[in-house]
């Protein structure tokens, strides 16, 4: 079935402790297509550059088959661009800069030929553009997966409780989702945040896996352990667009293919972190991740 | 098969977000033999109590079959106190108060009848207390397991890594698997820990669950998601309890049965937590710890 992204395509410049970037190619959307390309071949983006954007990684978007008619550029204005500072534990990170640009009157146009796509990938931008994608689709989609920050719970907590009203999927990482319900445990933040209106609620925990939270069913996904996390940057786009991917290619909105979704969407951020950027995300075969896939059936499985 | 504990039998003053407690039951081999006694019925233990202790417990460890020979009462002195200070997240906390009482000169005695023990569980002491076991085993047990704390490593660090080549099995929590190594990877500082002689690495994460690295074998277990951890004072040494006691029940050190291992010890866990000290292991049935395994299966279950 065919997914809708909507969210930045944008430059980041890094620095962790293994080095630092100049701008390079980054963006939530960026990094939620690319991984989804591995899924779903009928693979729809929205977003806004500037005419500082190199058509070289456009042509990288649609060598993935992403198909780009959704992406508008406004050749006066400059692209979107965030710079952040990783601190050693590679878990918490600063952010050093951030230049708006395109994105401060990102005005998303849903193109007609995108009208009937079943699967609506909401990537983290203001809540209120979040808003408007979900009511400029004239059917709404069979599911709608949203992702929000700390960021937004700071300044718009209203607009994201408007729009998480009409969302089907969150994810939030821990922090975010004590901040989001005020409940320190993360099994009754989850029902809190599923009383404010998406089914299912998924809580990414970095390196300590990801919780998935449906119905009365809880399921613990575990997070590959690695000798080295090079750049953490994009991984919860990677997850969320493996995640959703895979269910778009399936058209299944169980739990237990959920769970399959979950797995797949954690093995692509394995891949993500292993080199700066989304370049690990260009030229992965699908022997890798159904290697990377059987890692995490080894990692967890046990017989009682 | 049979196991021998040695460790501390203590009194704990604790103070959670949920209230505080003045002296009661605590120390490592308490809940260590109580989460065991679940499993093995062969279940010893070497410990020093002053005259302050309370028959009571003794009787309580007795009717959990704990054969409590090796436990030395020293009439005229006190028995060691540990007081401590949860913060708000639980995960942390800060010790108040210690007094070493009888651990001062703690001097383990083996009874004759132990010393055919296959299992050696070695609870938080002094290295060099836990060194000093091992060499009073005329025989050496099938399988040695030792816990320790960062405690250790920033004031006896050589007599850690002396009693480390010693043992099979070494459990730590994730900041003291990365002090003990100097990586901070867990990959790298299991293989680290690994070359200094336990073959096996269990890393506790609390809620985040535990990583057993064993030969080339990853296994990661989840920690079941909990509405609310009233006490999180033993769950480390109540989760050990229930892994080498079921090592023990079965004989088996295989890494399919350590697994299993781990999910029996994080089950035992689940329930050390749902009240303060070690009250919940005091009742529980043998269907209450099935169907909370039967919640770790389902938890973690999927299927690619």
């Amino acid at each position: 079935m065919s997914l809708l992204t909507v969210g930045s395509v944008a430059f980041d410049a890094l620095e962790t402790p293994f080095g630092k970037t100049d701008k390079i190619i980054g963006g939530a959307a960026t990094y939620i297509t690319l991984s989804a390309s591995y899924f779903t071949k009928d693979n729809n983006l929205v977003a806004v550059v500037g005419g500082d954007f190199p058509q070289e990684m456009i042509d990288v978007l649609e060598g993935h088959g992403v198909n780009t008619d959704g992406l508008e550029v406004r050749p006066d204005e400059k692209t979107f661009f965030w710079s952040g500072k990783y601190h050693n534990d590679m878990n918490t990170r600063d952010t050093v800069e951030v230049q708006l640009n395109v994105m401060e009157h990102f005005d998303p146009q849903i193109p007609a030929a995108y009208q009937d796509c079943e699967f609506l990938m909401l990537g983290n931008t203001a809540p209120a553009i979040q808003k408007m994608v979900i009511e400029r689709m004239t059917k709404r989609p069979k599911l709608i997966m949203l992702d929000t920050m700390n960021f937004w719970m700071d300044i718009a907590m209203d607009d994201l409780k408007e729009v998480l009203k009409l969302v089907d999927v969150i994810t939030v990482n821990d922090e975010e989702a004590r901040q989001l319900s005020g409940d320190y445990s993360l099994v009754r933040a989850a029902a809190t945040i599923r009383s404010m209106g998406p089914k299912t609620v998924i809580i990414k925990k970095g390196e300590h896996g990801a919780l998935l939270f449906h119905g009365d069913h809880i399921f613990f996904a575990p997070a590959l352990p690695l000798e080295e996390v090079f750049d953490p940057t994009g991984a919860g786009d990677t997850f969320a667009g493996g995640f959703i991917g895979y269910l778009a290619s399936t058209g299944d909105v169980s739990f237990a293919n959920m769970k399959r979704g979950i797995i797949y969407g954690s093995a692509m951020a394995s891949f993500c972190v292993e080199k700066f950027g989304s370049e690990r995300l260009h030229n992965l075969t699908t022997q890798e991740i159904n290697q990377r896939v059987a890692q995490f059936v080894q990692l967890s499985a046990f017989e009682i």
